[in-house]
């Protein structure tokens, strides 16, 4: 099952609710836009990949509830169902990318049919291309472990992060599918838990050993040599940085510290060689995520936080990035980058 | 107000009741032993100097509620009294030092009055050179901090682990009264939060800065710059490293790697010089305390969870080790140590 997906019968859009994770496993449905927003807005579905996907089923769904008969008024409908999807979280460029994506590709349409029939296939081609692209990356990545390694992640850079599969933890299920023995230690990413609700959850769903730990313990593992390799996701690669879940910079310098190889997994649309680190600001996020959990006070209320989403690992951390087009290693010679990508 | 004393009007051991922080400071009152078993097995009482004074005190309290007039029985009660409340906190070295030194204390007295009298003398004492020692500690500790540090700490080794003052935050709080501007960090400390619930809550009872941030964090705040020294306290230490709560390991590697100090603040009664690290045995605690946060699931309920209370810092990582008979710095020549202490 993806964890978002078109349902031909009532063309609504479906989706796994992550907040009920891992305690309910339960697929909702998105009827029209406004209960999408909400579904993204509440972080019932989240991840950038899948995100993407979002985006563009969001303007599948407002093209089949609308019953203008009108090209010009229907584009202009879509148009404004798509900045109300991507006001919801502006700051997440899939989103805005799966929506511009099945707009212009409406462009191509010579009646209404046409319009509502090829924003559909164009939101699946989507989705579909993200499972294809996370398997090649996957394959790429599988052929890194060994049979037998244990493998240590951060977050979720699973199938809940994508439509199917996942970046991390699709080159884990890469190589399980290859025949490999691989376990997972998985960190529980403070502050949203995101490694033991829903990492911890995923890979027991597919039976994958998993063990849970705190994200301070990552030293302590490495130095009992009980990691063969650290894989995590990205949110943004620059130049000169991976950009990713609060706490991955932490990992890198263990992982160095032990000489236990440091691999990001992330499609080649992450990269944004454009820039470099300093050029990107990190999202501050509220501190009632550090002084509440599941909704009990755990911290003095008006204690001051401070609480980045994401930190920057610079490149000289990084043993290997792991895309769609194959691995590469830092450091890397730009134009040669570019033409691959 | 100390974090445990005793009640001399109505002949009671009262203390902090540390499970209701930071919601709720309240005073809690043991006035039989059964209580106060109930009171250390809670963790309503913790931290290794408390600890040793509830055991002092316990034995002080099992003598006021005793009525028997033979000193050949009245020890035998304490006897027993000491063994019960030893074997609430099995593994707790304090406790067990002081309802022994307590009990080897009411041998020196000539008959039940005096027994009474010694025991709570003697309980009294092991509390004040609690807070005297802690006084000594901070002093020797503060002459290493400058005007305008952060410090950044992991768990409580605070005036809530011991009978006032603390160990690492007693080293801060005797720079502030030296007159020095320090800022704190604090690491929450999964998966028991102490840094969020108590050390947070304890400095900002003293109005002195603090900032909490998740475990994970300490790298990417030292990346920036934001830390001038790490402090933090001690479970035991061996001749090759420092035990303490576990993710200790993880922010010494990341102040190596970023030239920041690191310091152990500990009472010499911390020093276990005649082990090295591989013969200490590493306790082992439940995986519920991953899988649930305040009583509320935030992980599946069978997820396989290692979850070690301590680990080990390898003295290499060491700056200093802050005792209350001075700063020593590693590599220790033992014989002169074993002279200091």
């Amino acid at each position: 099952m993806r964890t978002i997906d078109w349902n031909d019968e009532n063309e609504t859009l479906i989706m796994v609710d992550q907040t009920l994770l891992p305690i309910d496993y339960r697929m909702i449905a998105c009827d029209n836009i406004g209960s999408l927003c909400e579904a993204i807005q509440s972080l019932r579905v989240r991840g950038a990949p899948a995100l993407g996907a979002a985006g563009g089923f969001g303007i599948a769904l407002a093209a089949s509830r609308s019953s203008v008969d009108s090209m010009e008024t229907l584009l202009d409908e879509l148009k404004a169902a798509g900045d109300t999807i991507k006001s919801t979280r502006p700051t997440a460029v899939n989103l805005a990318w799966g929506v511009d994506r099945v707009l212009d590709a409406a462009r191509d349409a010579y009646d209404t049919d046409g319009i509502r029939k090829i924003v559909l296939q164009e939101a699946k081609a989507i989705a579909d291309e993200d499972v294809e692209l996370n398997k090649r990356l996957g394959a790429h990545g599988a052929a890194l472990l060994n049979d037998g390694d244990t493998v240590l992640t951060h977050c979720n850079a699973g199938r809940m992060a994508c439509v199917d599969w996942g970046t991390a933890l699709g080159v884990i299920r890469s190589a399980v599918e290859m025949g490999k023995d691989i376990s997972v230690i998985a960190c529980e990413t403070r502050p949203l838990n995101q490694g033991g609700r829903i990492t911890a959850w995923e890979l027991m769903q597919d039976k994958i050993p998993v063990t849970l730990i705190t994200d301070s313990m990552s030293g302590h593992v490495m130095r009992q040599g009980l990691v063969d390799s650290v894989i995590v996701g990205a949110d943004r690669i620059t130049q000169d940085a991976v950009f990713n879940k609060i706490g991955t910079y932490t990992h890198s310098v263990m992982a160095k510290e032990h000489g236990v190889p440091f691999c990001v997994a992330a499609p080649v649309s992450t990269f944004d060689f454009e820039r470099m680190e300093d050029e990107v600001e990190i999202e501050l996020r509220e501190g009632d995520e550090l002084r509440f959990m599941a909704g009990k006070q755990i911290a003095p209320l008006d204690v001051q936080v401070y609480n980045p989403a994401f930190d920057a690992t610079p490149m000289e951390n990084v043993t290997a990035i792991i895309t769609e087009n194959g691995v590469f290693t830092p450091p890397f010679l730009l134009d040669e980058v570019r033409f691959l990508l």
